[in-house]
C-alpha cells in the first residue's frame, strides 16, 4: 500500500504541498484506510504563526492537499479502483474553508483525517480535521474537482 | 509609510507568512491605501500546484496574512491610529474561506487587495482578492480576531 500522493502521475507530482517530485516541498502524505484519508505531518520549526503555534497557512495547505488525496481515493473506490495501488487521479481545489478551532501547538506530529461527504463523478466534497494530542485544532471543508484539461501543461 | 507587517511588535513578528523576523518565511507585505490593504507578491518558482500554476496552499497563505494586516489597519483607523506609522496590532485567523476562481499563473507578480467589510472591536471580516494581469484568480473571506492573551508566549 503506497501513499496516495506517491501514485500521482509524474507530470502532476510537483505540488509544493504533496508532490514527490518537488524537492523543497512539504511532502504531505496520506493513506487510504477504511474509506478515509489518514495521514500524519510534523511541521518544521520555522512554520510559526506566533511563537509556539503552527502557521495557519501551513494548516490550510495540509487541509488542501489532504482533501485532494482523500477526494481521489473516494473517486477511485467509486470507479472500482484500489487507492494506494492503482494510479491516483489528480484533483484540484475549487474552494477551501478552514476553521481554526484553537491554536495548533508546534513541535509534535499532527494527525490528518479526511472524510468524503459527497462523491460525484466530477466533484468530491471532503471534510478534514487536524488534531494534536487527540484534540481537534482545525476543521476544513473542501470542494475538489477532477483536474480540468486546461491545467495540463502543453508540450 | 511602512508595510503594516513591518510594524508588528518584535514578539509577534515570526509568522512564516509575513513576519520580518522569520528568515525563511514568505515576507508577505501590504500597505494601507485609501481604506484597504494593498500588496504585491511574486511566488517563488517552486510554489507549484501543477506545472505553470501557483500552489493553492501559498494562495491561501497570501489570503490569510493579507487579511490579518488589513484587519489590523481597519482596527487602527477605528481606534484613531495611523496604519503604517503606529505599531500594528496582531490579529489571528478564526476562519478562512478561499475560492479558486481560475488557475493562478506562476511567474509574475500577483496583486493583493483586502477590503474590510465588518469592523468590530474584537472581530474584523475582510474580503481579499488575488489577481494576475488584472484578472481575479482567487477570492477570500476571512474572519480575523484580536490575538487572545492565551497565544502570548510565556516568559
Amino acid at each position: 500500500m503506497h501513499a496516495l500522493q506517491d501514485l500521482y502521475p509524474d507530470d502532476f507530482a510537483h505540488c509544493f504541498g504533496c508532490g514527490r517530485l518537488n524537492p523543497r516541498g512539504h511532502h504531505i502524505r496520506a493513506e487510504w484506510q477504511a474509506g478515509e484519508g489518514v495521514g500524519s505531518f510534523t511541521p518544521p520549526p520555522d512554520q510559526i504563526a506566533l511563537p509556539g503555534f503552527v502557521y495557519g497557512g501551513l494548516l490550510a495547505s495540509l487541509v488542501d492537499c489532504h482533501a485532494m488525496a482523500t477526494a481521489a481515493g473516494a473517486s477511485m473506490v467509486a470507479d472500482g479502483q484500489t487507492p494506494g495501488v492503482d494510479p491516483t487521479p489528480r484533483f484540484v481545489t475549487a474552494s477551501l474553508q478552514v476553521d481554526y478551532l484553537r491554536p495548533t501547538p508546534l513541535g509534535s506530529a499532527l494527525a490528518l483525517r479526511g472524510r468524503p461527504v459527497e462523491v460525484g463523478t466530477r466533484k468530491v466534497i471532503v471534510e478534514v480535521t487536524i488534531s494534536a494530542g487527540g484534540q481537534d485544532c482545525v476543521r476544513g471543508r473542501v470542494v475538489a474537482v477532477k483536474m480540468p484539461s486546461s491545467m495540463r501543461a502543453e508540450g
